[in-house]
């Protein structure tokens, strides 16, 4: 039983980096996650998309064997959402959002579904990710992730999120703007005490924290020499983190979770190697398995 | 004959941070480099200060048997620098540059020293470090640092330096600046290309990156809650780093080099914690070995 729902964002990328543009791509947290987590574990994807959404991306969801019973298609146009980044690539600078059909979408979670053992909040409004929580039954694991904006707008309603789940993933800046603090591990920590046995803050280039009562590890970044795209990033990393958990039955022991972090990690690198979900596509597990011993080989080190 | 000359400035820093202030504590890039080294191997000082350099800082030095037979006295007030950090401690905002006796100082390599096996050029004027390197007899092991200031006043005379030397320390903003380009990762092996067989880049909170022919090694940060005074951690860094070398007879092995950055690492956590000296002052070998291990617990994972 290692089905893994995951609820958020289906969306079309138009997205310019230094290295070029794309327009109306496929994106979205939940395809990032989804697409990530496939690797590992069923998966089962709630969200919703227009009349307009190409059908070659819903079969490119289904040669994943990601059960697509929960992607409701609403009249009307799927969301949009466009995006710059400037030459240091650390920041997407939003140039437009569609909301669209996403307006008035309403997660439903499919009987089926609702015995998910394990539970993915990929980035979207947290009041619809509470609405998820109140339709699942007693799921084993439940994790999150979210952004600056939902920081802004709603944070009372994230930090009811929070409360409720086992994992947070939340990036470097928005782990300070919400802590509301410049110490990363004193955020780290705050944040954990609002609710989440562990919190994982990615930190793009420089890897990322996994905090827990226990635990603190430090995974490094794939050194990649050119990242093309930053977008989906984040949104596979924690895809690829919870398949990771859900293909292991859970388990939170401290060696499988750093596990969890580097498979994640290593499959982040490969996104942002390509515009949308370009690079994923063609990614075998030979090659994630080839990266995981890259970052070990790089991270190594003994002392007497 | 692990005896290792460093040369570079001694300073009275004046420092602001958001967590308090101190006024012409003692500073410069050879102080703290030749503290940290002398925790692994003899130092040999060079650098100059003026006649109002307070005796206790003299003594300091003596009591870790850090030889400053190369320490000139010159008329006129000691090299003075002050500087304020911002919430977020990453950059430096200098205030005010009093170069002092260091206007006219021209490093006299005493001709004991003149044999040393290992050699820092701590961060001055790239045309003093040529002048130290014109001096000294066949080194075993050369490696310097530098700053911004140099990048932009003096770039031809820093390429100088760099083909000569077998390590280049620089941080991961001048790493960028340098090299003129925003990808970390292309800008190390580029530096690298311009002489040096290593290029470390330091990252702050970050860690530290080890680029060499055959080798590219991430370090972590030690994760500290609160960074007081963040002056002087790359100096300790390179410092410790090159101490370690020197103490292992120069040995470039790939995991002794692995070790040297994680050594350096650990030592420069200890600096900022404390303004100035102060928490270097109390270091014993015990705590610098206890965060060496917890460095290693910090970023270790194993995967099957």
């Amino acid at each position: 039983m290692n089905e893994l729902l995951i609820v958020g964002s289906v969306a079309l990328d138009s997205v310019k980096t230094p290295f070029g543009n794309v327009k109306e791509a496929l994106g979205g947290s939940a395809t990032y996650a989804s697409y990530a987590a496939s690797f590992f574990t069923p998966v089962r994807l709630v969200g919703v998309v227009g009349d307009d959404f190409p059908v070659e991306h819903v079969e490119l969801l289904k040669s994943r064997r990601i059960d697509i019973g929960g992607l409701q298609t609403a009249r009307g146009k799927t969301f949009r959402w466009s995006g710059a980044y400037e030459y240091d690539l650390n920041e997407a600078h939003t140039l437009a959002t569609e909301l669209n059909v996403f307006e008035t979408f309403k997660p439903h979670i499919p009987s089926a579904y609702k015995k998910s053992d394990f539970v993915f909040l990929a980035n979207i409004d947290p009041d619809l990710q509470l609405s998820v929580l109140d339709q699942v039954d007693k799921p084993k694991l439940v994790a999150c992730d979210t952004m600056n904006l939902w920081i802004r707008l709603k944070p009372e309603a994230l930090k009811r999120v929070i409360k409720r789940v086992d994992f947070l993933f939340i990036n470097e800046g928005e782990a300070r703007l919400f802590a509301g603090m410049s110490s990363l591990i004193k955020a780290g920590r705050l944040l954990q005490s609002w609710g989440p046995k562990f919190v994982v803050i990615k930190k793009g280039e420089h890897g990322a924290l996994l905090f827990g009562d226990k635990t603190l590890f430090a995974a490094p970044a794939f050194p990649l020499e050119d990242v093309y795209d930053p977008t989906g990033a984040g949104d596979t990393f924690a895809g690829g983190f919870v398949g990771y958990l859900a293909n292991s039955g859970g388990d939170i022991s401290d060696a499988n979770l750093r596990r969890a972090v580097v498979y994640g990690s290593a499959m982040a690198s490969f996104t942002v190697e390509k515009f949308s979900l370009e690079r994923l596509k063609t990614l075998s597990v030979g090659q994630l398995t080839e990266r995981v011993r890259l970052l070990k080989e790089l991270s190594h080190f003994d002392h007497p």
